[in-house]
């Protein structure tokens, strides 16, 4: 009989961003008004504060929090957006938009840091299911942001289901939080891979090519699109390795090894400013960032990089 | 060195609808406007057609074809929409929309067929490739059906690109088509797998479960929630197995087999009338429709069938 799940663990990499969330979704109770009521007032409750797409972090002189009381969110500004993101060891967790205006004045407080989702992860400032429930609440309060009206009728739409629908308060139509899935690839070829690097990379930064998904294809197949598309190389067969939520704003990185048939590279000059082959014992250097080019990767927290790894642990 | 794609073919099952599309998107050139003019109105150009999400099909009294010359597009109504697929053999392949007001006229002309999306597909009317295409310009074309307005300031949107984007004629936001990833699995423990059905499936049909992969997840967390949440099995690892577009309106179908850890089923009356363990030899009998108590599966278009098949053959 087949061992269906050999080699796969249940947890993905300890380091990689946005994985291993700990919040039970409770998501049967989202249309429940009552339970709703009585879980955001309850003590225990847990608040994340979001504004312009940034956590408001409290800041004690010594360690950051990422949760605040209600009664502590509330008196950091009337809640926009409210988000009921799951339950945590018997306490429940809600998030809070605010209006994009008090930005600046909470970024001058001393009790509060504003520190960007990404850096949040690159540093690891929090565990992973912290990180993860963070990033979840960046996605969906971004995508209630860019969705406050109808796109069937043009009216407005409003918040329901503790933040995880929107409806049209005229025609009715409901509205769903965006996902889109997007392919991350690193292509190889007996001992080399290829990465390129898209204009607006930091400087000697190469990575794995990715793309969006599009209507009508399967995952292997918009991984050979794109690496057709980006890079002129045929491909053949196409593994999925590990996905990867990616809050930015609302993407799932789906990471995948492919079988490159040729190697005559020809780069789209609109999508990468370079891409090339890299042997393995490259690819090694620039994880330990000891390339003699200087060529440097990823970050950590990126699947890229656990794509790179693994193409090197081969 | 890892073989990474032993026993991953470069195609999928032959009868797995919507896959294996044959169309080279050629995306370079969806914002090539002169390209566009000139690919649009060659002499060989092919157009699908589709009204109400239906395509119209040409009917000669023995044979069904699903495309049209530029010429006898037109004739069939003004386009509402028209997106551009794709090239094959040198050949531009369009998707022109007509309104729906159309479709009682269309629906009673000799020389036509409407034939839902489904049924084509379950039919296997046309080969994969041609089924994919047919797929791809229905789930844009509902895109721009359902996307006349910006959801950021609630103005009118207008197509671009080719048809695969919308750009807000007033606040200028851009939006792309839509893709929402589903995960879709059997959970199974030694010899059992979990199966359910749905209040409105067919007498008799159980299937693998399936659920919307919310923001924040990752595929195997979306997996383990999901099953979790209908039938309170507890799920340990999970293994990616094959994902199928599905154009209703416009899924990404991702395809896993879940490690059960518990066997007390509790159904999510919201979202199953039954859910229950299916022996291997059960599962056997019910693809060859032989089952003694009359469960069956769902066609051999549908992912669920072949990671069915994928249980028994393991």
């Amino acid at each position: 009989m087949t061992d269906w799940f050999d080699a796969l663990s249940l947890r993905g990499p300890a380091d990689l961003g946005f994985i291993n969330g700990g919040l039970d979704r409770t998501a049967l109770r989202r249309d429940d008004l009552a339970w709703q009521h009585i879980a955001y007032n309850a003590p225990g409750t847990q608040i994340l504060v979001l504004c312009q797409d940034t956590p408001i972090l409290k800041w004690d002189g010594s360690k950051l929090s990422s949760t605040f009381k209600l009664s502590e969110a509330q008196a950091l500004g009337a809640a926009t957006d409210i988000v009921f993101l799951g339950m945590e060891n018997g306490r429940s967790c809600f998030a809070h938009q605010l209006a994009a205006d008090l930005f600046p004045s909470l970024k001058a407080r001393p009790d509060l840091k504003l520190i960007d989702m990404r850096s949040i992860a690159m540093q690891a400032l929090f565990d992973q299911s912290r990180t993860s429930a963070l990033g979840t609440a960046k996605s969906l309060l971004s995508w209630h942001a860019r969705h406050r009206f109808c796109s069937a009728c043009g009216q407005a739409s409003a918040a329901t289901s503790a933040g995880w629908k929107r409806r049209c308060t005229v025609c009715g139509v409901e509205h769903f939080p965006r996902t889109d899935p997007v392919v991350i690839m690193l292509a190889v070829r007996g001992d080399v891979c290829l990465m390129g690097r898209a204009p607006q990379f930091p400087e000697g930064r190469y990575s794995c090519l990715a793309g969006f998904l599009e209507p009508g294809e399967t995952i292997e197949e918009a991984v050979r699109r794109e690496i057709h598309e980006e890079a002129g190389i045929k491909v053949g067969r196409v593994r999925y390795m590990q996905a990867q939520p990616w809050p930015f704003p609302s993407s799932l990185m789906i990471g995948c090894i492919a079988e490159a048939l040729t190697s005559d590279i020809t780069v789209d000059p609109a999508e990468l400013a370079d891409a090339r082959w890299f042997t393995r014992a490259e690819v090694a250097a620039i994880l330990e960032n000891t390339h003699a080019g200087g060529v440097n990767s990823p970050p950590r927290m990126a699947i890229a990089n656990h794509i790179m790894d693994l193409f090197v642990r081969a």
